[in-house]
């Protein structure tokens, strides 16, 4: 058993602003980050595939397979995006704790490999990981 | 003489589309940049001071004054907004590269050092220099 | 279930020396790390909270609430320290094993969050993880 | 209990090439890794370490053990050398998944502390991890 | 006046070996570089371009058109390949010196912009800068 | 003319304190790094040679030499120290300023290659450069 991790970067912007809460308990939960206009970041997101080394390739699994479903299901539909637009982000607030989730929901269905585990840098200071159960429901 | 270089991050949103071009000349050429709502990044920003070393001291400058003067005029400027709604990308495309001489324009004003240099990242596989020279008018 | 990391920076110095051991014992198991007036690091601390994502907020915690907790109960206490010189290093060799232990005990009291995992890097080359378990007794 | 980790880096080459599958096959699966002339990459090698911290050293284990060791048996048998010419990689594909295995398998009869699991990089953007369980037959 | 830097990555093997020195110079001088079936690195390439910035666009130049010039004129070249295969170094040794120069050779000719230095980095230890002035004839 | 960087690491410790400052003015200047105990660093030290290519090796020079000058005349000299115990501080305030200003004074008599500069960073936010002219005295 081994676990093979790939790194995908891509960018984005977002506005963290709740719609359950006050304007003033926006602000002072998520501070700056509240601004009206939204701010954003170079995101790194890191798949890992786990499962036996197939004998006759080497290879847990065709990385390029892996390349092409996170470019087309992942890449073109968050990267160079404002998360605030998009309808998973109609209603959650598009944290990354919650885009860590979506996307791990969207990478359960990669089916050459088992997706262990996801985890996402968000700046150098924060990352977030997400790994089996059932993801956030919207 | 030496050259001390004092690293900062802060993140911010930006759209790049140019008043003077059409839409499918935008389109063309910042492709996925020209996106509508925007997308962001972390910016990271490298000021350049370089000086004789004080003896007494043995440094070229008080780093202190530098990390205050940079939060007032830069951080608490740049860091967490949406370039296209301040002011000084009213006409200015926010590219990396307008940005760069915008906020090397504002330490050029800092009296304690000379800046020589400032040098940004937008991602890491883009950074931008600017040094010395006169920075854009606008 | 979620794991948000957060990262936190620190300089101190320490010199390995043990007790229980003879000078020549000492020497040949801490090498230069034994030098009589110590060296030192730049620690990074990563301290990773796991829970559920609170459904209003999208997120696991507020970070500036852990931001606080780390300012004020470990970097305060260890940073720009030689930290031979304190209470909790009377009788333990400062190790970044046991510098490692001495801060999973303290951030176990941050309440508003599970500390699931603490992990320091003490240089590129060297890090340590300390999960869950009882730290050491001193 | 807790985990030490050291980094250690070697430089080597390899052609990836099954000899079960054809030409055409093998070009499709591998790519640009198929090159008859073969390719190389600067490796990152992670050993992690656990156990108890020694009351009397402060350490898991001593380093200085650990480093004469993977020099000997590892980085002087995998550095500088074109994979495919060595009698492991007589009948395995030298992949990654592969490399790691049969390090992980060398590391296993490092005595003095007990290795938990090892990582490889192959690139900024591939890192692999092989942890416990029997390693590859061949 | 700006400086625009991007960085690409590409994978390559080389063996050091001046055919103008006997095998044990060669031996005594790249040591295990020397080794008969060669090795490899992750190199990264860095492109400085300088020039004004275009008052209409925001940008020094098309990044587009210089990522398809690199792309064709050198990772199709040297990515993936054993340098002391290619025509280039039939007589050159492909020390990273000459590969740097041999690669500046090329992106001269680059026309949408100035190209003022290339740095290559062969390994986390070791980078390579060549500005300017004539490359190497062979 | 091309230019060769390479980078060495080595931990130690120092204080910041100006013998002709007065305890309040040291407090105030240098902060925390005031702390009569002491603190440490991971220095990374990058030495820049430059010179043409020697047609024959395809090296500016010899690596192998510059590892042995540098590791008998800098890391043996400072690494694992507390600089405040050296010769060379007993009346230079041992900044990262004037450590670079010491060490470039050493690397300007390595005679197989001029040395043109050297850098060191402090930590990931600060570095240093020192590049020709007279070195400080004392």
């Amino acid at each position: 058993m081994i676990r093979v991790t790939r790194k995908y970067r891509f960018s984005a912007s977002h506005r963290l602003h709740a719609t359950g809460l006050s304007d003033a308990e926006n602000s002072l939960l998520y501070g700056k980050c509240n601004n009206p206009y939204g701010h954003g970041h170079n995101y790194a997101l890191e798949v890992t595939l786990s499962g036996q080394v197939d004998a006759r390739t080497g290879m847990v699994c065709d990385i390029g397979a892996l390349d092409q479903f996170v470019e087309r299901e992942v890449l073109e539909r968050f990267g160079h995006q404002n998360l605030n637009t998009l309808a998973e982000f109609g209603r959650l607030v598009p944290t990354t704790e919650n885009l860590c989730s979506e996307i791990y929901g969207i990478l359960k269905t990669f089916s050459p490999a088992h997706v262990e585990q996801i985890r996402m840098e968000e700046t150098m200071m924060n990352s977030f990981e997400f790994a089996g159960g059932a993801e956030l429901r919207h």
